[in-house]
């Protein structure tokens, strides 16, 4: 198909090996009542208890343990205002370098303090995306810091692949994993991950129909990248890559979309039945099993959750905080 | 003292074997971030976890298991517009008998919609405690039921002592057990557990200041109700019973009040580290913890977190659906 070179399975056991001393092995959750309700039997392997509250921290420490000695020193950068950004930042900081994070001047600020508390050095720019990039070049140029793109980096998909290398050892019998995508870091990883462990299982990505791009992509075997999509799902905005496409292209099983509604409804069945706290990007894989039942019913289903953070401040307990 | 007689260490054991086909042996979390925050090594209990989402589903559970098979039969009553309720309505749901709940009128919808959702027998009544009690009386005296006191009752503390039973068992160099203290029935199985394992355990009760009964009792060695209290924390608002009184005064080393502001940092803390969800009352030992930080610097020391049952309906996910 191309001249880029993909992680095989070999490169998710290797990254296994390189992060588990600093990345949280998750715990596998479930839920009766989810259980009865859909007639399925699901494994929550719980990333929003990873460090940062996200996954996205094995593909970022997974990235910096696999620079050279003088990279290292150089330190890294991003543009991000989301989870991949905080999981530079402490990844940066645990290697004992400089992480340099580029954030649009108006992302929320809870992510601000978040990305400042791990010791980035951020330095804000306009909103759109040639002003990231641009800013991103500058200090690259300066700095020689190594760009870690959020999901197109084959050390960034290796890493996320270890969520779901877990997840298989501890549940072997699996007979599918489902994981949200958005620029297809995780899903790319997982794929890997999965189909190496045991080509049976079946891996499929769940994304909201607001933000279609990797089953557009999926289905007609060609870049088609979202425009600036709107969704509660605000982990699952971006658009696949070139790497991310290609790999999801030769592993992935099929691709799901799912409405705005399904995710709010599936989002709530996880706070109030596991009383756990999720983001609504990890709600995704769920609301494709209530949106698709039938096709999940007595399964033995992974899914992975992605992240869990959420801004709490309007729950009436801490709105006056 | 008296002429009360309170389980011992045994009945604790006891009570483990009956409930644990019943009962999750609920996860014991750790969370760095809030260890750093406190200089402490918080082993938390997830009874937020546990069936009906409290650590209620202990007594409830070993009450009913308790009786004879006439006594089964006839059913279960008790008065409660708390997880109590839930309960033993899943509870006797479980035994395949009858559970008579009596809840005041004004009882907020999500908790009447548990209790049926158990398939109880629901008695509305009038808010205030007389005519819960005679409405109570009536059923009992109607159907034969079993009255199954929420707190004051041997075989509900004993359930209760479970907990900790499990969480010191897993934990044995646990310093410190520190737990919610409202009828008392937690608080005092929790006593006899830990001073039952390991009498060298510290036991420690935690209460809002705008309740604090249990820490009046407590001091002044006589029974001392609160008055209408108010507080966040709405599981404890009860007062101790006599038997509670009387196990607390003999096997808990020290009761702690606290601050409303300190109960919702608390709760914001777990919510926003752990990514868990926890009932104000569960946060009242971990207040207690922050407010008296110095006693608790480099111990080990056990909470339970009762309960994870909140409303999210204001939560802007969730307030549209």
């Amino acid at each position: 198909m191309s001249n880029i070179i993909t992680p095989t399975f070999k490169d998710i056991i290797n990254s296994y090996e390189r992060i588990k001393r600093y990345s949280h092995n998750t715990p596998v959750l479930t839920s009766k009542s989810i259980n009865n309700i859909l007639n399925t039997n699901i494994y929550f392997k719980c990333e929003n208890f990873q460090k940062v509250g996200a996954f996205k921290f094995r593909g970022a420490i997974n990235s910096i343990l696999s620079l050279s000695k003088d990279e290292l020193q150089k330190g890294v950068a991003t543009h991000s205002s989301g989870n991949h950004a905080a999981a530079l930042a402490l990844s940066a900081k645990i290697a004992n370098t400089k992480a340099y994070i580029v954030m649009p001047k108006n992302a929320p600020d809870i992510k601000k303090k978040a990305v400042k508390s791990y010791g980035a050095i951020i330095t804000y720019c306009e909103p759109a995306l040639e002003a990231r990039e641009t800013t991103l070049n500058k200090i690259v140029k300066k700095t020689g810091a190594t760009f870690i793109h959020p999901y197109n980096n084959f050390n960034v998909i290796s890493g996320q692949g270890t969520a779901a290398y877990e997840l298989i050892n501890k549940i072997p019998d699996t007979d599918i994993v489902i994981v949200p995508v958005g620029g297809g870091g995780l899903l790319s990883g997982t794929a890997i991950a999965a189909k190496g462990l045991n080509k049976n299982i079946k891996v499929f990505g769940a994304e909201p129909k607001n933000a279609d791009d990797a089953y557009q992509s999926f289905i007609h075997k060609k870049l088609i990248p979202s425009d600036n999509p709107i969704t509660i799902a605000d982990g699952l905005l971006t658009s696949l890559g070139t790497m991310t496409f290609e790999i999801i292209c030769k592993n992935v099983d099929n691709i799901f979309t799912v409405k705005e509604d399904t995710i709010i409804k599936a989002m709530k069945l996880i706070w109030e039945r596991m009383k756990i706290i999720i983001e609504p990007s990890s709600a995704v894989p769920l609301a494709a099993i209530i949106e698709n039942n039938v096709l999940f019913k007595n399964k033995k289903i992974g899914i992975i959750l992605s992240g869990g953070n959420v801004d709490l401040s309007d729950l009436h307990y801490f709105n006056n905080l």
